[in-house]
């Protein structure tokens, strides 16, 4: 690994709308027990990583191992001492705006959740107040705009694809732009940058100069998928479980393009919600696509679909090959129809009420072996009970890949053990395989691909 | 009293920031226990009431004994259903724009308050917890502003005053304007409407877009007054206590203005904290001032203050005479050593941090005729604790003139006793007939005023 | 006269959007030949005199015979040296912006008035030709904005009112700022400005950030008529006539306040044009209101019309009495009408291009003692001729007692003789005779009023 | 070539400033004599066919020969009705709101630049009389920004280049971008296309919401040379010479790109003016570029510099190889000086009136075959008329590659003839010759290169 450049930098909170008590500031600040400091310290380094050309967060932190900043409070806010920091996030000296911008938002949210956490009124027992501190946490984090029409186009995918499939997702990013809709990702490399790309040439050209460009991310997550600078919104969610409801609640249709691990949680996620009969009429645009060269992955995925959780799931999405233009266009007839059931049932644009979302998919699932080993994978189970099983096999593969306490886990006992029936576990296996072989399980590294996983009769 | 026009009408918060979970709307909506509905009816009556003619809350709420307001979720966020709504909000059928913000404010501030107040972190014991608790409400409410110099200008005042105090108030705040300074009041109307106007005249002479007209109220007064319309921020503080310091930690400097026992409260409270040693070096602009016709309010107050606190607290202000520019001046001079004091000491320019506020002052005090009847009043306390003594003999006579509670009270056990020594009585007791003969107590009405409060010794 | 205060000062362009060219600048500085430097000067010490207390334009030059202004080019653009300004411009050594903002719009148009004269696109003999000319004053000076609904309100009426005429004529400002119309006014003090500041509360109170309050003046009124510093757009238009013709061609509807004869002009020059033949459809909202205290006026000026146009001319305008509510609730809804007008005929909302303006309206008219005296007052004229010199009469009688040069001409050959038939001539007599006595003609000042006219048989 | 696909469409100016009076409606709209309708539907139809491939403009203008477009005055301002316009201006029947812009843009220009022709007090006989035109038509178009810092980058260089040269345009942008330089080039595709897409995602990075990306063109050029959607601000010049002033009055520092004939025109043009005394102690930022790739073109180009005009014009730029970070690093060390030489000596930031342009570099020069054979190209002419000619041989060429008038000329007369001394002819010659074999001529078409000048002894 190449010595990294590091830099040392005053931050002051220009453009920031952010403010802190001085009992925030004490809790950013304590090394005692309670302390948030660990968190913000991990989260600032991911986005002062932005650029950086490494998904493995364990050798991230390493690196950045005297990496520390401290919070003053001084006459116009918060400032921040950064020492030892990635010298990418800084141009001649100045750290970028963006850059910036996102350290506020990593100590808004941060500080935020803690404090809704200890709040007597949420319940993080019960699915309805799940949902509840999901919404709290977007209100603090402004994500919400009321009023405004359903444009919200969550895009899905890889960080590590080729450069055919990142081209395509910029052109199809640069259509949706162009047609007015705002991009939300998961704000990291590949998939999660290239839309947002795209789209800036064409809000650029639509002279749409409010265009939201809305990161969702997570702790566990962030490190290994440094936000991308042309995010300007971030929200980090405590969990993996509450970044992809802020994600379904939030977005108003979602474009899935080729990806690993992480882009199918995300999918059988989301498809299960679909599944649930209380969604049966509820509208909700959802497009797989790709770019010719990737031909091969729109095929496995859906036939994985159909194979696990049949022809009832895949009629839920379109698939759309190698044409960004007519991607653009059916999700913007899709908000159409989104726009009206709102109006219709009075829910609000900018928070999707209505979705129903089964307890089973907001329980934060720990990828510990024992877990991992204990999720049964029966064809018999209801629908929407397999899809939930299916989504906690990848994201413990996800965890296993690029998280730092999943690495660790794999490192001290082997892979993770996952045993079903052969009709779930033989089309779950090729689809593995296939991610595998196409690449898409990590960044191309030193070494060839180790799985994280075995499958067990 | 004459029969007052009443309006139906639908209230979608078009340009409001303020969004709801449905956990909070539930709560605003029951009639059960806990509900917060009746808090809100009651602000919102008081919000759409603007302009009224009368202080007495309890009239006021019996006049519109058939109001009601409705919360419901739509598409575009909350909407608001009035009935029997008094009919000055509107114009032509429409609701005047700040009315319609007013009214997502007070709903802002009442879900946030209940919300905070259940919170493990919030520690209402200690003097730290209290600060800390105002802080939260008033960055919820986004009434701080990092990063902006100095320039808030509290204006304290009576809402009973004469035609020439109520022109003189407006040439303060016309001057104020001028300088760029911006206005916050208890926004009700006399002195807390008065140098908004004035301010609103010179602002756009500056072509200053970005003015500030910030009205901090609570429950129990709000309405007595109304807040005017020229307000365009408007917070809700639980009571009267939360609202005092507010005043003083988002204030950089303050001007009083003729008033009452209302004022006179004010001006005891921050004479009182002003007094405390470790407020010595810190700089606060402190200035009475009134119109050549109100000369008299001057000097009774000034030797109030004279023969009660003693000449260390008389330091703490400036007087000027009928000059409004000097006052303006003054007022500009003095916030420059404001922000130097802040910048050296690296406190915030949007929350007065180093202010010490002795917990004396922020206990909420009920005007009970116990409390009323056990206070001390003599010359041997501690400076600090006489003062906030007489502040809560203010805050009471307060209550039993205008607000809803104290006005029951008084009708059924007739008025408060108050005792003390002799060297402190005496003033006290002159002030108020001062005060009385002055027509400060209250807003003129069909009978002569009673005092709700008698001496004894 | 008290002697005045003076300062110096530099003045950059700060929010200006001009600039010069070095030509431009020369033509301004040259004292030689068709320098426009001498009127700058003048128009420049007329925004410097805002709030002034005298009309008397003669008096205000020799007050500050030694005022001077250099321009002087650097790099943030145009630098002004001011020498021995008024003291009243400036609030603690600094200018107000409005006034900062005026001065620059001066040059702006002074500027391009001689540009575009120059033009031989320009044809200054052709109605049309005139029209084009106004088009392009105007649109140089930003002061249309196309597509933007019909909304702009002209006020005519005295500068030289009472008290209870002022306060009426800022609660109608008041009425129409409530529903969200624009002010447009001749910009001086008075019902010039009376409007504009009861509708900077009322755009307050409804947060419209973008009113407008539009002032139209000219180099021969200027100085008499201080531009109010409420105005935030200033055109100096070269002559009265153009000065009318972009009153009638930019507002969208008229109210008409007590005045003298400079508020007769203006509604005689109108009520010209409105009984063109070719105008008959067209829609004009037209409203002569004042308050009860000015009921006499109302009566004189519409008994008036009567006697000299006839009743034609009275269908052209409605009269509402002491009711500001009324009168804005009445043009909102005449501007209805104008706005479906111009959709169907496919006019500009931003200028008025259909409305017919015969060429005798548009030639400037130079109040010598010959002209007035070669005046045709004769009932057996067209309409619209007789209305065309009966505004020139009015102006005449403007000239004689607020303008530099008027003021020079009486002094040297006595009052304006004026000839015509008796129909004629006795309502006229008795319309400026009561004039007179209402104290509408000028300002008051040391001594009584000296009419500069007499009828001659 | 392809048949190509044709909307219809009505076009209102949302969004934009502009509005026409009567008359300039009239001239825009005749056939007759004088009409300005040929002119704009050729500028119009250059903006609808954005994105083309082909830089062939007698090819485009016959392929859309039956391209119509009307002007009609409406309410809320002038509408323009196209017939067979290229279908690429629009997204599912929506004109790109850019475009819309820029045909408006077009319309003002064109309308302005006739006027001011007509104007008596311009004087084009002169330089001064040229300069101060130049300044009207960019202050007509709101091109300057008085009061703002020197950061405007003209980038110049060819639009046919490689895909490497053109992503490293991209990058050069992008570094101009993160440190927040505005962008102005020719605005067609290629090196004019490339800087400002780069800085598109670099400011968005930087939150930079009011990046200017400027495109500077003339109506011989644009149909060959379509604006490219980015920018933001279009202004079309009169002619090729008063193109050339507006980027080196308004720009503050420039960087040369790889590029053929055209792009060896406007350097010569910068160099000819650099060299002359008057400007040898102003500074202006000059940088030539190129990636790895393009190294061929630096060494050649800076050798034809040293040939024909030596090392004092060798003196005035920099050339940086392949590093877009220190392009830009220079860049802004540039711009430092140009802003404190215009601070002291009272130049305006927005136009570089103390540059020297002599009347050689000013009068149009028409590419005829005549004017082409009597260029002087000796050695012992003084520096600046030698670089004056070269350019003019330059500008020749450009006309006969791709002006439509230029294209008829060559195939009615074939190739121009240019003679010269052999010390200067030689290294033309050469550098032409390059500039074929590396394909910077024209854009790659179906058949070879044919040369549209010959060398004549």
């Amino acid at each position: 690994m190449p010595k990294r450049q590091k830099n040392n930098a005053e931050v002051s909170p220009k453009g920031s709308l952010e403010t802190l008590s001085q009992r925030e500031v004490q809790q950013l600040r304590e090394a005692g027990s309670g302390s948030l400091y660990p968190l913000f310290r991990k989260c600032a380094l991911a986005i002062l990583n932005t650029g950086a050309q490494s998904d493995n967060a364990k050798t991230i932190l390493e690196a950045y191992a005297d990496f520390e900043v401290r919070i003053h409070q001084q006459d116009r806010g918060i400032r921040l001492s950064l020492h030892n920091a990635p010298a990418d996030a800084f141009v001649d000296g100045q750290m970028i705006a963006s850059t910036r911008e996102m350290l506020f938002s990593a100590l808004r949210d941060i500080v935020y959740t803690q404090s809704e956490r200890d709040n007597r009124q949420v319940d993080l027992q019960s699915s309805a107040g799940i949902t509840d501190y999901v919404f709290h946490l977007l209100r603090n984090a402004r994500a919400m705009r009321a009023g405004v029409e359903p444009k919200l186009v969550v895009c899905w995918g890889g960080h590590s694809i080729s450069t055919q499939e990142y081209k395509y997702s910029k052109k199809v990013g640069h259509e949706l732009g162009l047609r007015g809709l705002d991009i939300c990702t998961g704000c990291g490399p590949g998939v999660m940058k290239g839309p947002m790309k795209g789209a800036t040439i064409s809000h650029a050209k639509q002279r749409n100069r409010d265009a939201r460009y809305l990161g969702l991310t997570e702790p566990g997550i962030i490190t290994a998928e440094a936000p991308n600078p042309i995010v300007n919104e971030l929200v980090i969610l405590p969990d993996i479980e509450k970044r992809l409801e802020a994600f379904v609640r939030l977005g108003h249709g979602i474009i899935v393009f080729p990806g690993g691990v992480g882009t199918a949680e995300e999918l059988l996620y989301l498809l299960g919600i679909l599944c649930h009969p209380d969604n049966s009429e509820l509208p909700f645009p959802l497009i797989l696509t790709a770019p010719k060269t990737a031909r091969q992955w729109l095929v496995q995925i859906h036939q994985f679909i159909g194979e696990t959780l049949g022809e009832a799931a895949q009629k839920r999405y379109q698939i759309i090959e190698d044409n960004p233009a007519e991607v653009a266009r059916q999700m913007a007839a899709g908000l159409i129809k989104v726009k009206n059931f709102r109006r219709e049932r009075s829910d609000a644009f900018h928070f999707n009420w209505l979705l129903k979302i089964d307890e089973g998919f907001q329980r934060p699932f720990a990828a510990t072996h024992e877990n991992m080993a204990a999720l049964h994978l029966q064809s018999d189970l209801p629908l929407h009970e397999l899809a939930a099983n299916l989504r906690r096999v990848f994201s413990g593969i996800v965890a296993g890949n690029v998280k730092e306490n999943g690495i660790r886990l794999i490192e001290q006992h082997g892979p993770y053990q996952i045993r079903g029936e052969q009709r779930i576990m033989q089309p779950l296996d090729a689809l593995l395989r296939q991610f595998i072989e196409a690449g898409r399980m990590k960044l191309p590294g030193a070494l060839p691909y180790q799985p994280c996983w075995q499958p067990v009769d």
